[in-house]
């Protein structure tokens, strides 16, 4: 059991902050939403991509023993047969045969009866519940003219398969040696039963994951020890509270048969969600590539040069989930506090800077007195460089909190003092300290500012 | 009829480059492959993020008028009954009664008997076809526990619809005034039953959507003929050879019923394929706006407040192929040239530096008296600020034979000059020059010309 969470609970406050100021949607709301499925609004993309284009740096561009693919979501459906998925990725579900609903029959403490809600399915006298069935969780289509068996695909329910089936061909074309991994940011997608709160469960994910391929006779419980800590490491680096971090060791019972050894770094998401999975770490040993060799036909050997043999790798997976890291950084950073010296408070995002959607609000003082052009010229100066939102409506103070609440960590003013002497006043969203800078040195100081909390 | 191709027929050449480099790899190629689905391979996914990056800094970052979106895949399946594609998005196909194969019926000139390959379908005399009946192309599957009517959802067949559905939404929390935009970078699926030509036609692709709202009373063709302009710069400015581009105007049969213009921007491929659409620019008018209006039962009016009307706004639409675009890219840099005072000539990807996966190699001359550190060193500092690719294995002339092959647009060598004067040798993949810089200006110096043609 994780420790109880001694966060509050601010996912209300959040799901609807990020619908009044456009992080996140409901998908096809206008229509009565789909279920468990949520679109990124113009702020939610801007973060969402810097999440993803920072665990793409960490782990890709700056490493010289990690691979980048970007593999489909439609793969041939032996994949699923040779990963287990077809036979094995299953909830066991029940009906109740009077109020018609669909239960999962491991979760029926969580599920209520869709007659007496009071009720639990089976509580209420006249339910009465069908045996558990199994139920698969891939969402499955039919390629091809012919709607027939012959036709199935799945769409992926894990982006991982698509590494271990390319292992060869990256291998062959970029010439790696073990030890090195491959890493991949996908959609993925999986019919969930009780999926909920907000972006953490639903039904079309994204993922990032990264397979490590070494020696099975090798130091292959150092390495997996290694990408425990170098992940831990990016969840800190990413600006998370360490309070709200820790990691889980999988129980007997919930580590996978074929699994050497499993932790999961959880997040503590506050209120009654508390610790939940944000990541795994997994020895998976030789079980994928096993069976993708058998199922294939292919070999999937590694050929090792100054040892002369060849073996199947074992494999340490990473793998994190793209929307729920970006879920526990909206969580991490959501604050109310009192403002010295004013009467409201503010709602501010304390995201870190270089993955805050916008990095300055740019405003003119007043709509006069050539400020206006000024701030213009200067916001389209900066915009080549990183994101900037222009406001020139209402009192400064509220253009102010409009940014605090969205994370922006810099606002600059255009004032009255700009025309004589060129400056132009940085305000700091955290400490509220308001310098005077030259406004050709804007640029420079912002950008070693967000340089500063940009390396993963 | 566009005009004929007058470029070499290269893709063959591409196709296997593409895997033997790791750009592209067929999907799934150790079951057989799946049908006209692609993977991106180590460089493959960094070129084509190249470009989906830089689209979104012109269209998105660039402009305080364009707001982003990420909307999911998986909608509400009354969007595809609002937008026309339930009813619409059909090919006719006919079956032969003989060899069992599937055409389309307005296509089987470019068909083949599965019986006789020499004979179009219907021609051998024993080869008898049915009446054409309308085949959807939009993949479906079940949300839900059901498989029934009442779950099936759709795979989008194009990302525009997220867009309209979600527009209301981005309008209020961003507070833009018409005329604005919003962008899109996503996957989209269409089950296509003539799919090929490498990624240009494939089941699973990736767009690049923006839909620009503009009054219907205004100057809605000013701004159609705006961004044609526009989005044609952009191709060029990607390093698309100005002879391989032009516009072609829909016809009045290839224009959709209720659009008011359309153009496409076409992209010479060379040989047989030629001339082929990689863009479109759509005036779509109020169609989609007023069918989901219907449809949901909610106003989707835009309230002008400076002359006080209710609109449903025109729509502009600029929409890319990600993946034609990426191919595009390959096809126009992909040369073959003899090499002044070398017996062997070499082939070339004459990148976009901007564009190009990997921007430098980095050699140690021989593998001693230091200087794979020195290179080892320069290669990790220069990692943080642009993706570098090591590599200390063979003639150097090799080495720089490989590099010119995926198009990396500098080679820099570490010599015995290097340990005495800091020096190194930076050397150019078009001009074959080579120049002596110190190797702390390396990373100015480079990052410099990857600038020069940065800018969208």
């Amino acid at each position: 059991m994780p420790p109880a969470s001694t966060q509050p609970d601010v996912m209300d406050k959040l799901v609807s902050l990020c619908k009044r100021r456009g992080f996140i949607f409901q998908s096809s709301e206008i229509y009565g939403g789909t279920g468990s499925v949520w679109d990124y609004g113009p702020l939610g993309v801007e973060l969402k991509k810097n999440v993803k284009d920072r665990w793409w740096h960490a782990m890709v561009r700056m490493r010289d023993d990690i691979e980048g693919l970007d593999a489909a979501i439609l793969m041939h459906p032996r994949v699923w047969e040779a990963s287990g998925h077809v036979a094995g990725f299953v909830d066991p579900l029940v009906d109740c045969k009077t109020c018609r609903g669909r239960f999962r029959a491991d979760k029926l403490e969580d599920a209520r009866c869709l007659q007496k809600p009071s009720k639990r399915p089976g509580e209420a006298e006249q339910c009465q519940l069908t045996e558990p069935r199994q139920f698969n969780l891939m969402f499955k289509t039919f390629m091809g003219a012919l709607e027939d068996s012959a036709s199935v695909v799945y769409l992926r329910p894990e982006t991982a398969q698509g590494i271990y089936v390319d292992y060869k061909l990256v291998l062959e074309s970029t010439r790696q040696k073990i030890p090195f991994g491959i890493a991949q940011i996908g959609k993925a997608f999986r019919n969930e039963i009780t999926p909920g709160n907000f972006i953490f469960r639903t039904r079309e994910f994204e993922q990032m994951e990264m397979q490590f391929f070494v020696d099975p006779d090798g130091d292959h419980m150092q390495w997996f020890e290694y990408w425990k800590a170098e992940r831990m490491r990016w969840h800190h680096a990413l600006g998370l509270a360490d309070a709200r971090l820790h990691f889980h060791q999988h129980t007997a019972e919930e580590l996978a048969h074929y699994a050497r050894a499993a932790f999961d770094i959880q997040f503590d998401f506050g209120g009654t969600l508390g610790f939940q999975e944000i990541e795994g770490v997994h020895h998976r040993g030789d079980f994928d590539l096993t069976r993708h060799q058998e199922y294939s036909g292919k070999k999937l050997e590694y050929f090792d040069q100054p040892t002369n043999r060849r073996f199947v790798p074992y494999v340490i997976e990473t793998s994190v989930g793209a929307d729920r890291v970006t879920l526990a950084t909206l969580v991490n950073a959501y604050r109310e506090e009192e403002v010295p010296g004013e009467q409201e408070g503010r709602v501010v995002l304390g995201l870190l800077p270089a993955i805050a959607p916008i990095k300055a609000g740019v405003f003119p003082l007043v709509k006069k007195d050539g400020m206006p052009e000024t701030a213009h010229r200067l916001a389209d100066d900066l915009r080549r460089h990183f994101p900037v939102f222009y406001d020139d409506s209402g009192a400064i103070g509220r253009r102010y909190r409009r940014q605090d609440e969205v994370g922006t960590p810099f606002c600059l003013t255009i004032d009255g003092q700009t025309a004589e002497d060129g400056t132009v006043t940085v305000r700091d969203r955290d400490t509220l300290q308001q310098d005077r800078i030259a406004m050709d040195r804007v640029r420079e100081v912002i950008g070693a500012r967000l340089e500063a909390t940009a390396p993963a």
